[in-house]
């Protein structure tokens, strides 16, 4: 693997700190650092937050004491991650440049106050950005202890939809579009305007969608949210720019599961790791499995992004503050939870916060370091735990990384539109569709990448794009091309629907020709409406939605599963079509979750993707397999119980070397890291 | 029956359509002609929605493409009904006259975009409106394809409650409360203002209600609603006067269920014919007799406005796009959904659309040609099928119409009344209750209409007022007189509680003398208070409302039935009273159904109003009757199962006179029409 | 007791009076009278809401028609209370001076409407009251009839928080805070702003709370909390002083509940007498018995404020308007629940409303004379039946009053803090934690005193701290001084985090020495995650907040109960430790109701706090004990059903005398009033 970080090439345990909160109390900092190494913490976050200490008054910087600090940690061993402070405005800009605030849909101009509450537009909050950037880079970018930028905060975080619609955001979005369809006759035929008299006869008509104004005109919706997300990352170029004019050091930024507002696929490219913050509801439910499989989704997302380890930039150490009922991890949980996340492809396991604040809206958020009893928690004694562990583990871990042969599409295109319709139903939940794709795989221990449209699909041999219903141009070519040359793809319903501008393919269906189905209309039932669908002689409950299909006489489709009731009873419901080399399946329906992982066990059989584990794990344990340096397996019990299984081979302990084979036990969640014999 | 609608006296087949999305795409427009054949399609609305096409550039007006569209669908014997374009504003004039957009309760003016958001007073609005419907008729007004006015779209229909806060609508308030009050001093008692200091020393303090306002003054609300009922009631007026210059036509606007902004009996006197629209909820219940109920409710209002057919001027071919859920209709319901529209008094069977359109908002709303498959689609073979049988039965149907001899009372000043009083409960659901009481017609066979206070009651043996809660001026007296000269009258709890300004009207019930009983309190029990009444030795279930009353001694009422625990327990629930040549009935309390359908079971022998199918009719099963040319009954199964029924007596098919009498089977959802022999 | 309405020291009976909207109706006057002395009212409420008759135009004042009002209720033995006409503003001033009117959170200025809507900084609205509440005092504050001032209504209840967010406001809590804090650097450090860039750099940067701005600073939340209850107080203040510049009577203002905006024990140093309005949710639950220990935790309230009998300015007669459903009291349950508040302090049974008004948003909620029927009512029988029984006991009860020896800390500081908190739950439901400690006591028939964290503790042999999170200055100290005096002291979990501006206390819990545990982590459990603690030898369930506690050794604490399971199995949920005299006992976690029972009844007997009718009262039954002139015992049954119990010894009645001993049977909602004998 390629060093990113070359001035620390190993695992980083470590988190947010934010010593301006105290830099009245010394003693704090003196303990925080005898802590950090009580700790194993080698990584630190900085300056995230910090702009009214860095510049106080404009046009006034103070760099002494996040230097002294930095120097401080780096005496002591602890590398510096060094943000830019963007994440939130100083009161004395928020107050003299009304422009730098954002304005909601309503029009209404947000009063200071909060966080992620810039204008990604206005000039000035670009010109101060560049100005605190450039001196942070010029002051610190060449610091030994600092190893890697960390580009503002949780882009978009503001609580809503990330935007803003203030008069500079809508002569942008304006420009943007010109751009883009040069003439309004193109715009107007592109967002089919002639319904419902919506034609534009001038640019300056055009206004962002708002709840008191245009709000149902999808491609106006769909073209504001690509937008939106443009606009964030040029402002995220522009502060990468920024600090790289005195520094040579890799950037990255924190993200947000599959944060909606923004196309991760599209920054993935400005930056040199990807990075993002994990806080699953563990304990929300009855078992830890779905939250478990949810969360593998979101590390494993983020390992696509570059087809690379990752860093989880933030977690937990116990709780979190802003949940409705927020409660601690069992013992063992937070050990499990954050080698999953190293299972899955991130080389660092990093929370937030060091230590508690001690007033404001976080100061009930988990920490390493509590309000009391300073070292003497539970807490505190599982990190230092985890942080030995991790020192034992990093030189085998750090050179390895997953290497998926199945992959699922997940474009955020496609999930802007398809959860913007108006019909066949309400809440298409895309996120769920892609989740109850993706768990079969889990439970077969098979790691899965994700893909968007625009991805290259080949090397993949199993690609599944569930509830596609947005085809950018090129995409039917590209899956054709993929399955004639041996690839297995799997179509659901609801799939190449509309074009980029979400208008309706007519006549025919993109894939028409690979699938041999034709879809005749969609059924979206409700709850009282059961339905079945017979498949390798067993039966499955349908969902809501239900295409009723026909194959093609003579195209060569053949039925493997039919809806067995009402009045599409018999009509496919799962097809295959073999195509050049390959085969191309087409689900016509949701399922429950026993039909999933039916197909997707034959389809992984089919297709050779299953792993030595698979079909011997039981019943809330998975495995996620790094290769590279070794072929290791992280083997992770989810039950809060002991569970016995059968290892499919010898191995060694990573640890210790310990060998282990056929059956053992694993304690409640338990981790393990297994290197090939 | 008088012919409206002369050029063209058939029963109407055919829907919205909207060409000037496809103006670009000549062969879509000549495959609507050859597809709408095929459908016996006979009649399009156009041009709703069309004034960007009209009108693309202020006062720049361009006729010669729906003049083409018209030309050529007459040439294939398909009639117009032509539209006025207001059901949505262009850009340029959003864009040019802010004053055109509605403003919202919270004094915000809406952006443009949308439809049916402009301002009902707006002066320019008006001037735009003339223009625009003067070109149209001058233009097109005199066409020999073009049969009707189409006055605009859902008037209203913005998705909230119709109304715009603007300084005009403030201004035009207050002149139309200073034309009803003629003084202060008037408005403040019928009002009460006294009541928290709120007199009002000058008419410009007067504003319409809104939520950070005032919002409680109950009459300031109702004189509101009034006013925003005539303020659309007027403009639409206006509307016909200006197709009327150059136009002998008949016209009609589309209205929707009983759309409660609008007082739809005080708009039928200026149209030459009913319209609505009817979008009922099939599959939603676990079976189709409630939403068939309601359906028949809505036709049946839409048939009384007027006392006259009326058209169903949109429904869908198979789904709608804006429920949570949008199930299709199962196969042989479009047909009875339609046929049931004609068996209450619709002459016509209407789509919105004909063809979906390719993007926007309603892109996945149902209609008769699809995206894909052209004529290949269970929904086109349906409509196919419907057409046919229309044109056999037009000539039957046509002359003939509905008339009731029982009438529920449905009046929206008590509507818009007794839904705004704080207490004695929340949601006093009033159109529920409505319902409740005309269930047991529709389960017995009988056809109802409704009236309002202003109507006539004569001509109708029964007449029941559910939750009538506020008499206009001289409704009292009019019940008197109705039920002197033989009429039977049903009053129920919480009637006759408020005049015309929502006073309460003092002393005595304006009823005492005919119900000859004294209410003293209201009940409103919570759940878990239940409490029943004893009728003719059965025991039925309360509701949440039970009036305690007491029978005037030697005033004449019967107790019929009383409650039967409680503190009240033993006090009347139903009541009669003989009066002149007629019954008046009390009932005072919300019951379960069946006790209702035990209720007028007996009414409806006792005063004759049965029909020879009231008995004999299974479950899901009712009966429509019109009459005229010649006696035709409507046999309708609303259950998706085969139903065996006994006929009273010997019929003749409509369709093939094929002789039908003792027990049949009805099909799944089949509607039988048949002829008295 | 000391005499506080020395013109007519004896129980009232009577409510609110609005003669002015039947001015115009003078025989409605006239019945009123008669219709008073039938149900033995011998105390009105007037001028409530009068301010657009008394002075109809700006510096116009019309004081004649209240005077005759009041000179003719005196002439018939009836006394008035009268009341400065702020509750609502006339229209004149509201269209003429905006700034009286209230601007919301989002920054949008009220129109003119409703009630309870003046800004309280508003120097206009300030002299606009001065001048008539100057007018008022100076034409009426001697008359004989009246005896009691009643500064405005229902201060803040203007349905929202009572806040106005206005310029002049912004500025008045500014000077506030600088009062307050001195300088910015005090203010950052309390409000902890270096998190989040928050730092202020000039006073003028500080805002008020709102959603489109700060609102997650914890502590500007709660001083802008502070500073509405203190503005709100400073103009009550400011009324009081206006009426006694011509007039020496006493003052009272109207309380509601435990109004959250509003800290009560605040405003009490400044009323002659507290008063409060009282409605109940009675027949809202299965049974009775959880809102009548609601409601009496709301009397004693009031009667803690200046431990003093208190009046209850408004209660309903029948029903109220605004519950989602408005249902009758059973008959009995007036009379019970009317003497419930004599039995827990008041010297009054004060009715909203006498008559129902005719028209507006009050019409149906509940009065003593209704629309119609005249005097022929239950309500009115009720309510003379109640009259004639007050006049009976009025010279017993009088004189005495309740005298607890236990108390509650209720602080309304502490609620705005832990009800502000993000984490460890959302809703941390002050009062119901509150109640849960209440309803013991309410079950044993001991009444219990609320005092807030500055009252004086010496004098209880028991307080209790329910959920008190942020401990005010000096607190921790008062705590450990009465417990070493030989108190019972009880402390929760989640107590003891904050300091008074809400920063969390460092290092140690400040109850640290007295309770002799240490506290590590807070488990907020879901409801899946049953635990339960160990008591007595019983086992019961514990509820979602669980701390997770040390006893420090050798420190003397002792585990009186225990965790049962989870990852706590064992820690401690109970424990108590002897201090100085006294004994301070600390409770980890949330339980069933079951648990506080059992916890409470020993303390009852370990602090000799228990009555005679401690441990003898059966389910619904609870006493009141008011001492001074006699020692009165209420004895009050909430079962809709008799109810057997044993007398603890021999009793009096006090309407007749007749003695009472042994078994005796309560009829359904009977109160007995019983002297010792």
């Amino acid at each position: 693997m390629r060093e990113i970080i070359n001035k620390y090439p190993r695992l980083l345990h470590g988190g947010d700190y934010n010593p301006e909160q105290w830099l009245d109390s010394p003693q704090v900092l003196e303990e925080d650092i005898r802590l950090m190494k009580e700790t194993r913490v080698n990584c630190v976050s900085l300056g995230i937050f910090s702009w009214a200490r860095l510049e106080p008054e404009e046009g006034e910087f103070h760099f002494g004491w996040i230097r002294r600090i930095i120097d401080k940690l780096y005496e002591n061993g602890i590398y510096t991650i060094l943000a830019t402070p963007t994440g939130a405005m100083p009161n004395w800009m928020t107050a003299k440049y009304e422009e730098v605030r954002q304005m909601s849909p309503e029009g209404v101009r947000n009063l200071p106050g909060r966080r992620h509450n810039f204008c990604y537009t206005s000039p000035i909050m670009r010109k101060k950005m560049k100005k605190i950037n450039h001196e942070l880079s010029r002051h610190l970018g060449d610091h030994p202890g600092v190893i890697l930028w960390h580009i503002s905060n949780e882009y978009g975080g503001n609580g809503s939809d990330a935007s803003c619609h203030c008069p500079q955001c809508q002569q942008a979005f304006r420009e943007w579009l010109k751009e883009k369809y040069k003439t309004l006759d193109n715009l107007n035929h592109a967002w089919w305007t002639a319904f419902w008299s919506h034609t534009y006869t001038d640019w300056s008509q055009i206004h962002s969608p708002v709840p008191n104004g245009e709000s149902r005109l999808h491609g106006l919706n769909l073209d504001w949210k690509r937008f939106v997300s443009h606009q964030i990352q040029d402002f995220c170029m522009e502060e990468i720019r920024a600090v790289l004019k005195y520094s040579v050091l890799p950037v990255t930024t924190n993200m947000m599961e599959y944060f909606k507002p923004l196309d991760y696929f599209r920054f993935a490219p400005q930056l040199s790791i990807i990075s993002w913050d994990n806080y699953p509801e563990w304990h929300s439910q009855k078992d830890e499995v779905n939250v478990a499989v949810r969360t593998a989704a979101w590390h494993s997302m983020m390992r696509s992004l570059k087809k690379a380890p990752f860093l989880m930039m933030e977690s937990t150490p116990s709780i979190v503050n802003w949940k409705a009922v927020n409660t601690q991890k069992r013992p063992g949980l937070h050990e499990l939870s954050s080698l999953q996340a190293v299972a899955c492809g991130s080389n660092s396991v990093q929370y937030f916060q060091w230590r508690k604040s001690r007033g404001s809206s976080e100061k009930f958020h988990g920490a390493v370091v509590d309000h009391r009893n300073g070292s003497n928690t539970r807490v505190f004694r599982e990190v230092s735990a985890l942080g030995s562990r991790m020192e034992q583990i990093s030189d085998t871990i750090y050179p390895t990384c997953n290497r998926p042969k199945a992959a699922i599409v997940f474009d955020w295109e496609n999930w802007w539109a398809v959860e913007d319709i108006e019909g066949p139903r309400k809440d298409m939940a895309y996120q769920d569709t892609i989740l109850a794709h993706f768990k079969p795989f889990w439970e077969m221990g098979i790691d899965v990448d994700f893909v968007n449209e625009d991805c290259d699909l080949q090397g993949y041999r199993l690609v599944a794009a569930p509830l596609n219903y947005l085809y950018k141009k090129g995409y039917a070519k590209k899956v054709k091309d993929y399955v004639e040359a041996g690839g297995c793809y799997v179509a659901t319903y609801f799939s190449g629907v509309v074009d980029e501008t979400d208008l309706c393919i007519l006549d025919r269906h993109p894939l028409e020709e690979l699938l041999g189905i034709r879809t005749e209309e969609m059924d979206a039932a409700p709850d009282h409406r059961v339905n079945s669908i017979g498949f390798e002689g067993k039966s499955y409950k349908t969902g809501c939605l239900r295409e009723i299909s026909h194959v093609i006489p003579g195209e060569g489709a053949e039925v493997l599963a039919s809806y067995e009731s009402d009045y599409y009873a018999g009509c496919p419901a799962l097809t295959r079509k073999s195509y050049g080399s390959g085969r191309a399946y087409y689900l016509a329906c949701e399922t429950e979750e026993a039909f999933l992982k039916a197909l997707y066990a034959g389809l992984a059989e089919e297709n050779g993707i299953g792993t030595e584990f698979t079909g011997r794990l039981p019943y809330g344990v998975t495995v996620s397999h790094r290769e590279g340096g070794q072929d290791l397996w992280f083997v992770q019990n989810f039950n809060e119980a002991e569970t016995q299984m059968e290892l499919p081979g010898t191995y060694a302990r990573v640890e210790d070397g310990m060998e282990l084979k056929g059956s053992i036990t694993l304690k409640p969640f338990e981790c393990l890291i297994l290197a090939a014999k």
